[in-house]
């Protein structure tokens, strides 16, 4: 089959269609045939060696697709079957091998293309939003990049579960974006201390900063809040003060999807079918793609989704 | 009435007892007649000036007693009732003012004096491990100071729900106590390194010690392990790796139990009461008293808390 290689493993660069062997099913998986996979930060990061696949994954691009399932194998599926994909690699290519509990049916009323690149960041938003941190009506969540993929969908998803939401985002013209999302607190990081403005009102933060923020976010914290650090696009290693977590019951959490069991990635999928595949089919959360590429072309998706200043999803259709 | 005061407030050992102003009821609370008082950490540390006792709290020393309530205020309860109760300060004086919601009745077969020195570690060990952490049969914890008083309740329970129990302690004959409560897996710290022992096992961390022990702890943790600190003997700021927590799903978090609201201290000992006094009842968790002492000599009873040579608790009587 053909997939999306890196031809120089120096070049992150350097992405293109080679022809590779054919995935092979495992008991419990189904080879699905790919029709469209959307683009993640994650992608990216692997692509510059940060972010390797977990042992027994794929070492293809890509976290999560849609397609027709090609091959049931031993799950007693339908062949044909139009379905969507959390994967822990290989939406990059003409077909992929899926464990069966991480196939979602599509949300009503979505394409194909559509689904594709929804899965990924509802899942991880609503994993750490809705599974870990319970967040509930009447509290107040504060998310992080707010005009990004995770950001725009986690607004929406968090103004549907009753949540008073505050962002921040880099530029006027992206707050603007998070306000007529829903967003009830807007905050310029350029012009703005965040932990200054929301200080001790926040239940929940959602997090792609890490080590930068995490002062800050202490600081915004409410009493009982919870700190869910997703990303550490702001460094790794910082100063802790531990005494600020205990007079206010504080925790600090980390979390990401691709590095969990195939139990624990059941799990999630299930609950956010359940849960916001709902918020999908109404509109109470609407999906935005910013652009739809070929797969041919991943090197310029990585591109356009790296340069910061893209609102909604890149997807790559075979 | 008397009261224990710190005559030299550069002097933590100054403590005397003193003539000084009967408590004064708000609505909700009742007078109680002190019988026992327990002695804990915290009233060290306050002696000290490192544990300012919360806003409205009183001045005096004194986290937990038992007594007999004088004044039911106007909360209905019945003058002469035993009690055993939750305090924000104030044990260590004849008579102290209680919120309704931090009385508990005596455990079934205690004594007033045996009940005073109980209520601090049961609600502190079962609002930590069994509340927030929710400890389940078959999950490993690890209890730092496994001989003091918070170590060797928190055994007890925990071995009462089921959990495999790893201790840590300074030496081998504080370790046998620790085996003989039920401790399956005993670390001395002064000669081996408990991360090293336990990488990658531990379900949930009860820690007293804070900075000096944030690195090995997370070292320690599983997948989803919940690292809870209660106490900072090792010190408050440290570096963190956050880069530890997210593909391990890990969180940090802090409480202390004196802090807390008068709802959410409610709340814990609702519970404690509920899920503890049954295991103290039975002798599922056997209280142990290192000493009772007359309330005036409070200073010999913190000197002999702090020599971190007991084993169980140190009991003021009135």
């Amino acid at each position: 089959m053909k997939a999306i290689t890196q031809t120089d493993e120096n070049d992150p660069r350097s992405l293109a269609l080679t022809e590779v062997d054919d995935p092979q099913l495992k008991s419990g998986e189904v080879l699905v045939k790919v029709h469209a996979a959307g683009v993640n930060r994650g992608d990216i990061l692997q692509a510059h060696g940060n972010y390797p696949p977990p042992p027994g994954a794929s070492e293809i691009i890509g976290l999560e697709c849609s397609g027709t399932i090609a091959d049931p194998g031993d799950t007693g599926r339908e062949e044909g079957e139009e379905v969507a994909c959390l994967l822990a690699g290989g939406g990059y290519g003409e077909y992929v091998a899926v464990p069966e509990g991480q196939l979602m049916p599509l949300p009503e009323g979505y394409s194909l293309t559509e689904a594709a690149s929804v899965v990924e960041v509802a899942c991880t938003v609503w994993s750490n939003l809705g599974m870990l941190a319970g967040l509930r009506e009447g509290q107040t969540v504060l998310i992080h990049g707010g005009g990004g993929g995770i950001g725009t969908f986690a607004i929406q998803l968090c103004k549907a579960l009753g949540a008073t939401v505050a962002v921040t985002a880099g530029s006027d013209e992206k707050l603007e974006t998070c306000r007529e999302l829903g967003a009830d607190i807007l905050v310029n990081y350029k012009e703005q201390d965040f932990a200054q403005e929301l200080k001790g009102r926040c239940d929940v933060i959602l997090d792609i900063i890490g080590a930068k923020y995490l002062k800050q976010n202490l600081r915004a914290l409410n009493t009982d809040g919870q700190l869910v650090i997703i990303g550490l696009q702001g460094g790794v290693k910082t100063e802790i003060n531990l005494g600020a977590l205990l007079p206010r019951r504080l925790s600090v959490r980390g979390t990401t999807l691709r590095a969990r069991s195939l139990e624990s990635k059941a799990d999630v999928v299930r609950s956010t079918v359940e849960h916001v595949w709902p918020m999908l089919a109404d509109g109470r959360v609407r999906h935005h793609i910013h652009a739809t590429l070929p797969l041919a072309d991943a090197a310029r998706a990585h591109e356009l989704l790296d340069s910061g200043e893209v609102t909604g999803k890149i997807v790559l259709e075979a």
